[in-house]
């Protein structure tokens, strides 16, 4: 992970200077991450995939009862970020949280959404990687396994795990032992010569990267034990950053399908 | 829930205006909900069981291996912060995040912890309750379902689908049908004549007053199933602020026991 390029932000509707954006602390994403994010891919200057992000945010936004964000108002304001940031690579990270609201669980009856836009220059490594199995379990009963909330500690957590061990993510399994995904990616496996990937029910979250390679027909759903992904003749990871090819899992170096991490990324960023 | 007072806050060693308090949007505990928080309680000018909110944020901390808020300076920060707000009684909140990060899910090799304290005047109705049973499952296998961490999405929901069916709080159950809690409150339950409370193993926080309740003898550990709390003679919700009876559970009423709402009050506020 690189130390982060300061670049202009644009919150609530306005264009900040790098390091100058606040949010007051009575914000619920602050106090109760009361919110949802999406981060998406920035190529040639463009957004790739944004029709898939907004969906996936107004889903997220449904499932926890938060009024979304006006989509014109996020599309003002990606374009008004790219702009002030002279960006034609990297990444950019929309934020939407309840807003302020006074002490207790309850939203105020009139909520004010906070919606924040970062950018990033650059993508992260797209290198081999190294995965363990992370000893907190994706709770594959839970909607919040399958939107993408600010609720994001099992996470946080899967991947400081897989650091102290020298790994660079990590695989949860749900509470059933079953493989669910990684700490922030999809996992896809090859199986007896077919790209599978786990079943939302299991666990995943329905990642965008991995929406285009389903709707490609290069990856079908299909539910992984741990010991198929042991057998594996490849595994990847993808996100709406990167495809990555896996290594090695929990020590178990896993043959390297140069090919099939080709098609993937020609799917993902073709 | 009342508006909130505005009074001052303290924030990272500085007390602020009301109003006037304000967080990097780069806070990991903003983007990731990555923190952990207390509520206590203050009455004349003191916070009670300021020892068991210590050791409980001390190993929430722990859990999420962040390095925990120097005790003397969050000393400090209180004091400093009752005197500002000159509050005898209310509450008052302990907000601490792992601060600013790069993008990304691992923290930066230097933490620099956000630590926030806000002040309540008054204290949330002590009223009876009506209880709904939520439709979100408490995740018992979670260690983030035994610390009072940032992630607070599934009591938020479950708080909302109460308010939606005119309800005061929610029950969350366990994936195995078990009572775990309500929203932000400890479940006891009046059954066989003794006052139960669920196991933290069944997805119960350890909170500070179900502490308080069960060191004194009053209150026991024990597994409930739904079928039981129907036929409970009485049940009580309590959390540092408040002890309150359950009037109704699921529409069907519930037994009123003054003489053990009497005890439970004494043994947390008196």
């Amino acid at each position: 992970m690189t130390a982060p390029v300061s670049l202009p932000i644009w919150l609530n509707g306005r264009i900040l200077p790098a390091g100058g954006a606040y949010v007051d602390t009575a914000d619920r994403g602050f106090l109760l991450g009361d919110g949802v994010f999406e981060t998406m891919r920035v190529a040639g200057g463009q957004i790739r995939y944004l029709d898939r992000h907004m969906n996936r945010l107004a889903q997220g936004a449904a499932a926890i009862m938060l009024p979304p964000p006006d989509p014109a108002a996020i599309m003002a304001g990606i374009a008004a970020l790219l702009d002030a940031c002279g960006m034609e690579t990297g990444s950019l990270r929309l934020t939407c949280t309840r807003g302020v609201g006074p002490r207790g669980l309850l939203p105020p009856a009139q909520v004010t959404p906070t919606v924040l836009l970062t950018a990033a220059s650059g993508l992260p490594p797209a290198t081999p990687v190294r995965l363990v199995t992370a000893s907190h379990r994706r709770d594959a009963g839970s909607i919040l396994s399958r939107i993408k909330s600010l609720n994001y500690l099992p996470s946080i957590l899967a991947r400081m795990e897989a650091a102290e061990q020298g790994a660079d993510d990590a695989v949860l399994l749900n509470h059933a032992g079953f493989v669910a995904e990684t700490s922030a990616s999809t996992l896809v496996a090859c199986l007896g010569g077919q790209l599978v990937t786990p079943p939302v029910s299991d666990g995943a979250l329905p990642g965008t990267a991995r929406g285009v390679v389903m709707d490609a027909g290069i990856v079908r759903e299909g539910r992984i034990a741990p010991a198929q992904l042991r057998m594996a003749t490849a595994a990847f990871t993808l996100n709406s950053l990167s495809v990555r090819e896996v290594m090695a899992w929990d020590g178990i170096a896993l043959p390297r399908r140069p090919d099939l991490l080709a098609t993937l990324r020609a799917a993902c960023q073709g």
